[in-house]
């Protein structure tokens, strides 16, 4: 949305100043530039492609969620941090812990992904809506470069009941043994058939109205660039914290009001310009 | 949006039953089948990143468009219907009206490109974002299987003023001498630049606040799988009108009112449920 010739006038301009951005291998822009996120997003995904790891319909899905948080106002709402707090209280008082990863999660923030894991001693488990052990691979793979230390999902020696073998996969001592699941981008299907399977459903998902958004126990309403790694600063946050607080955390969440109040933004947001 | 899992059930099941279709070498679903639209545009979406049409960032494009179609309700508001009909209107007046292709143009309404260009005897010219010699030939060459007697884009010698040097070719005869211009789909930057060269625009966008829409004579807020044909359908239907006729339609339409109705619709539309 909005310009791209402002887009890359602005990369331009700041690649001659350089040095300024967190991740200069990436993107040679600071990350208070107003495009910094659009950028970074789009050099990922154009690095996705080429290494296999983004999909046709990962792409378009892609695509779906940038209209969502356009409306939404490319920032992170009141509802959505506190959801991200609920989350990690979710992820700290877990058994056993396990973030669901896709290509465009891998593609994305494989980084941040690591860092949520390290900060909750969660599993890491590659999941694919279009499966193939290619793409598992090089997700995995992707996923090791960012300092993953252990990737599942390329065993798949269990079944979630009620989805077609291929998305039902998983592996037995990953999501098939979960008390806490983060599944974050679209997959209705698979975000229903694991609430079924009684599992604690963390989803991030930029349509309030979807139905993998509906069925969560968490519903975090934002850009998974800014959710994932808020959900991390949570848990270091509450790291230290006795249980009883976790569990108030988890408690006083309301997953009606955020659902609400990102329904709100959607269509309030709805009066500013873009391109 | 909605269940890819019910879309392919039916893509199933109606290709058993077959022969429905009206393009049955494409999709094997009636017209009239709920997803119908859908699964056809991502049939020939895929078609189009197979033969080397649609970009990345089309993919994307797509993506953002489909979100907001969604919104809108998947169909075409009264509002966009009066919108192509001036647009019909423009075409039937203009001394030389031209068709701007893109790469999502070309895979998803190639057929309906061609017989919009024949109602109202308008050029054909691949104008492309990220333009490569290699692209704008696969598009050229995909037109003419789809009946295209001419298409330009491939002179490129001429320069829309304002415009980076490759985004910025046009054909002399083509673009560059046109009054009107039916430009789908988004490019705020062309669109506005086009529009400071005092030339008619025809704009084709399913997002009302994007740049094109605004700076549009006659923004189209609609799907483009349904805008082209409504456009040429008018056009086939007021091709005997007196030109006072058209003046009439051309003068009479509210490029503003059309523009409101379809946020207020957008936004109306945030509150139907989905995947």
């Amino acid at each position: 949305m909005r310009t791209r010739r402002a887009a890359r006038r602005g990369a331009v301009f700041l690649a001659v100043r350089g040095g300024l951005a967190r991740m200069s291998d990436e993107v040679d822009v600071p990350e208070d530039h107003p495009r910094y996120q659009s950028l970074l997003t789009r050099h990922r995904i154009e690095a996705g492609v080429e290494k296999g790891i983004t999909s046709t319909q990962g792409l378009i899905a892609e695509g779906r969620g940038e209209a969502f948080d356009y409306l939404l106002g490319e920032e992170t709402i009141p509802s959505a941090d506190r959801a991200a707090r609920a989350a990690a209280a979710h992820f700290l008082l877990a058994e056993h812990p396990v973030i669901s990863v896709n290509g465009n999660v891998a593609a994305l923030v494989p980084g941040e992904v690591v860092e949520l894991a390290e900060a909750t001693d969660a599993d890491i488990e590659v999941n694919l809506f279009g499966r193939t052990e290619e793409r598992v691979r090089a997700i995995a793979a992707h996923l090791r470069e960012y300092g993953a230390s252990e990737v599942k999902g390329l065993t798949a020696d269990a079944r979630i009941p009620g989805l077609s073998h291929e998305r039902a996969k998983v592996d037995r001592d990953g999501i098939y043994d979960a008390d806490v699941v983060l599944v974050p981008l679209e997959d209705g299907d698979r975000a229903e058939a694991l609430g079924e399977m009684g599992k604690t459903e963390v989803v991030i998902d930029l349509n309030p109205l979807s139905r993998s958004a509906r069925v969560a126990t968490v519903p975090i309403i934002d850009n998974i660039l800014r959710a994932l790694p808020n959900v991390a600063r949570h848990a270091r946050d509450l790291s230290g914290s006795p249980r009883e607080t976790l569990t108030e955390i988890v408690e006083g969440f309301d997953r009606e009001g955020a659902l609400d109040a990102a329904e709100r933004r959607l269509r309030e947001g709805a009066t500013r310009e873009s391109e």
